[in-house]
């Protein structure tokens, strides 16, 4: 009995084409998957050679320079989508158009409605849609999902997260595509804050029904390159982004983005109260859940600091014995597995382009909550 | 050559003055002081007989228990005020016209309106006024001021704070005063959320200009006591309180204050972002000071974690030897040192009414934001 | 119903001489004792000015500068010797002689032989006695004895312990009587190493076997004074003991302790495995112990960071509500109250001279192993 | 220009089997190395079907049962030896007489003539060595070794390491082969202690001279399956191994291995102390070295936290930018890169079998001290 072939063609060859690749050139090995992965044609706008030195690289049969061509090739089944938020939605629109599986990154689209339209598409073509919220595939996030809906947590009261990132603290570092607002559609928002709200909903099942945002550019221009005599321009997108809101099951939010912390890395943190318990989890620690259990005996309870990397946790903790951690490559190669496997076998799968759209409405209602400077009802 | 003297009036003998009494009963051990402190009375509702034993166990000569004798006795200099909310005005008033200095805890009164009649009180008649912002007289929190003031974190980009407690979770806990805003004026946002509030201004030196907030109740009604049948009685404060903030000097402020985060015990951190570092504070870890500078080298840039209790810090670091830390009771005792050092010296003292005024004027605004649903400009 | 009166007399007026003065003081304030504490009388060898104003910092009521005469007064019911290790035997001879209680400071003697002779005179007399190891009334360390006694770890398999400091590092630090055998008996393994060997023994109620050590000078002279130019004295003691070590229950033993350790300020760590768990502490941390239960449920098992301070941990958590963390001289302060309450109430006190004595013979085999290049059997 | 190629023969398909798959799999992805990897064939004691399905999944283009076959090979360059320690001596020897290239798992054999055996072999034929000492691939340790080689330690005082697993910490847990010490030679001596012993080598230079040691075996039976009521067979190694040392530049050295620590699961930590500061590292937290600089003014020194994956660290820190760290795996990745790269250009590579040997004769020397009760000069 063999396996079904699963033919991929990326779209983009930056930082998360890398991640993508690696993710489809190993899922089959780390995971016991219903298909095979045939890495067919990377796409991207670059000189051939440095393209055929990817696709080599990373183990892509072929290249394509032109998206188009590809999301039209007959030898294609899933389209992944690894460009900047502006590119997404026609992309997303003619791939669906040629009956291809998607998998787009996040944030979805630039906007809410656009975001709309794609969803709209897929699911007018009965194809399998991934959005790209990959931190939903560390086994820590996913056992805290679990514990939640085991109801360990009881009552969800609070949400209280923050995504803090330091790249962009020197108000000398150069211009890129993430500072404008028409190449990003927002800043810290989309890029970073999108990851905490998909988490809040993902780990607890809520919903925003209500909100009101901050949103600040601290640094307002910056030199176009590296040259610091180079001439300046306008930094157009938020460089922090924080919220207060209100779930459907009457819990509060409150969330921070920034690429403004110094020593911050990727300090991708959420804590969340209940009236059983609390977890708290953190990128920088990813392979680790802090749990403090209220239904042991008060003389022991505690944060207790889970190594959530064994065979009997979420994705069987990685393909590592309990305590041989994974690293940041390997949500990528989770995400992968499961996509591929609900391709296969015709399964549900999430996050989809449903969450994306969910993530869209609020990063749209957090963008009007502060132009209006008022609360936002969803 | 004999020090003065400076005798003092207590009211209050709950949480608060106890924190007073040790205080008052050790700060000429522990710090070489230009006066001698003499715990003269006690004032408090309660019996002869547990006040007798209240005055023995901590020191105090007299007793007494209407606190209108106590603040009108020729023997009293300095009155501390260590009640509920809803009694600081009267009795700071009226300290105040009999010419007392006055220590009164925070938040300094249950409106704005009150605080700032308190404040033109005490200014009129060139007392001395404290208010017990307590937190300040930590050697870590008073080294981050310092790093601050000495330009180790450039510009001050954020203000991010938490004040987590978990006293309340149990929704079947009982009625207290603090939950009654009759009596203690707001619940989470007053009682702790003002240390964040203070501690932010103390450390950044940074005034908020204008903010918007979110004020919640969680559990609504609550037993009259710890007997489960006891009729409920309404919880009319808030149960956590959110603000989204910007300061004078640009930078966004984030406070989260609530009494419902399972296994937070009384998790006060703040964590400050600069453009040439980083510092972040937590009480639960009270002598350590997290700073991350920017200026090292890249290679070893990190968090640092500073025992801030060396001789060279900040109020010497506390009593012994760096790494033997102090515990709760002695940022009370530093307090007091300090108070009564400015009132022997006639020197400034902060942090002062004008502190409380500050203070309370936010609270106020964010009490008035979350009510009328929008931004408030202070 | 009136109290009895204890009267103190304490000997030495540095680091543990304060220690104790504020402990004496305080007690009282934050224990209901069964007998009320009366500071008599402090004796050092000081000038009579300065002693005088120590006597009135800390609430000594009278003063003396000769200890014989200090132990033999009628009006002295304990004994608090807080001297350096080469005066503890006739101070507390001559103290048993006169029918004192004692508490004396750790290591109880310089030798095990002196040792065992005090141990003999405060038995003969059927007084009471104390040895400091203060260590043991930290709730946290007495939260991990009672959770060993219930079981909670089954059967022991290792204690691993370091207690680091950083005060030696640097080689240019002068010379202090710690360094001199002739004075402190040993350097870091009476000093640091003795509390290490005291806390296993105190968590685990196991006793040392048979050991190895290794000891150390890595400084071997050291200026006479803070003066660079001063004249070189040799560094008679160790500088870094370390010891293996087998325990009468099968557990194995790996002790550590150094001041040459920088950025460890009191680094004094133990954890201890067992069958069904294992527990960690740190006196930097010391409010928290950190306990991992095998019990659990696999799926949630980690070290959980139990803060240690409520009401129902051991010694009340201290005298705040749970969170509100204790400091150094607190522990001070508890081994006072239980001193006291024992000789109030005629009950059996640990740790006593029985205790000092087991330590001095560990400290003792120690040291001859080194000597000897060999294993000793205790 | 074309790069040379290396064509891989692989013995072993378990735990270290895996670890090397994906490692010759991914280093061309992930570096940019001076030649091309070809997994030719992997050879282990299995059917043929599962050696084709491991095959399949990891990439090698052909099987082999018989190892003495795969080394003999024409177009095999390099042997990849990841089987039990028995094996490592007569796979070694062979493949070096065949003129192979060799990484050989650690420790390197299971007695210290054996591993010099092993070195004479493939000094004699000039071919390159590597013995899989695989944390030193980390860049938050090769950041410690530059640190240390900078002089930003001073003079090394002390090492301490501990390498802490609880994989044995059930009495009931079965027999396996790591339990046998005719298969691996020791137990947490041989199989993790090793590790620690050439962490110290790598990351100070220093050598170890004398050393004391204590091996104990603390379940002595265990069934010979997961069924409990199976025969039992006699555990031969040791459970918990422990050294105390002196190092060629006067430092002491202080470790334990030990595979009975509760909650600690791959715990392999390693504190470094010298006259101008000190390091800290754990694996459990792999991406973060923690760094007290005693140069910087007192008032800010602490541990420094440093997230030691940017592309200015050692290895480029990883594949991705700064604080989107690595996991288990990419040791590995970078051991092979680095190995392959120095076959490719003729240049010296570290750790090979020098390093192998010199671990082993520590291991020998400790072996020998605890069976003589005796400290053993190297």
């Amino acid at each position: 009995m063999t396996k079904p072939v699963i033919r991929i063609g990326l779209i983009g060859h930056q930082f998360m084409g890398v991640a993508h690749s690696n993710a489809y050139r190993n899922a089959g090995m780390w995971y016991d998957l219903p298909a095979k992965i045939e890495m067919k044609c990377v796409c991207a706008k670059d000189s051939e050679e440095n393209l055929r030195l990817f696709a080599e690289r990373y183990g892509w049969k072929e290249i394509e320079t032109d998206w188009k061509k590809l999301v039209a090739r007959d030898d294609i089944d899933l389209i992944s989508v690894a460009t900047p938020g502006f590119l997404h939605k026609e992309m997303v629109l003619e791939a669906a158009e040629n009956g291809k599986h998607i998998l787009c990154e996040k944030p979805l689209a630039n906007s809410y409605s656009d975001a709309l339209e794609m969803l709209a598409a897929v699911q007018d073509k009965k194809i399998k849609h991934a959005c790209g919220f990959s931190y939903r595939f560390t086994p820590a996030t996913a056992l805290a999902k679990k514990l939640i809906a085991d109801g360990r947590l009881g009552q969800i009261y609070h949400v209280h997260a923050r995504y803090a990132q330091d790249w962009m603290v020197d108000p000398t570092a150069p211009m890129v595509w993430r500072l404008k607002k028409e190449l990003c559609g927002s800043g810290s928002l989309g890029d970073i804050c999108s990851h905490s709200i998909d988490m809040s909903r993902f780990m607890t099942g809520g919903e925003i029904v209500s909100l009101v945002s901050q949103l600040k550019t601290l640094v307002k221009k910056r030199p176009v390159s590296s040259d610091p005599s180079s001439p300046m321009d306008d930094v157009t997108v938020d460089d922090v982004a924080q919220v207060l809101c209100e779930y459907d099951n009457g819990a509060t939010g409150c969330f921070e983005a920034t690429r403004f912390a110094g020593g911050r890395k990727n300090h991708n943190c959420i804590e969340i109260n209940g009236s059983l318990g609390s977890l708290y989890w953190d990128f920088e620690d990813q392979n680790y859940l802090q749990f403090c259990d209220r239904s042991l005996s008060p003389e022991v309870q505690g944060f207790a600091k889970i190594n959530a990397t064994a065979d009997f946790h979420p994705y069987g903790g990685g393909p590592w014995p309990q305590g041989h951690g994974i690293g940041y490559a390997d949500t990528f190669v989770l995400e992968i597995a499961h996509f591929v496997s609900a391709i296969a076998q015709d399964t549900e799968y999430a996050p989809s382009f449903v969450d994306g759209v969910k993530c869209q409405q609020i990063l749209d209602a957090i963008e009007r909550s502060f132009n209006e400077r008022q609360w936002i009802h969803i």
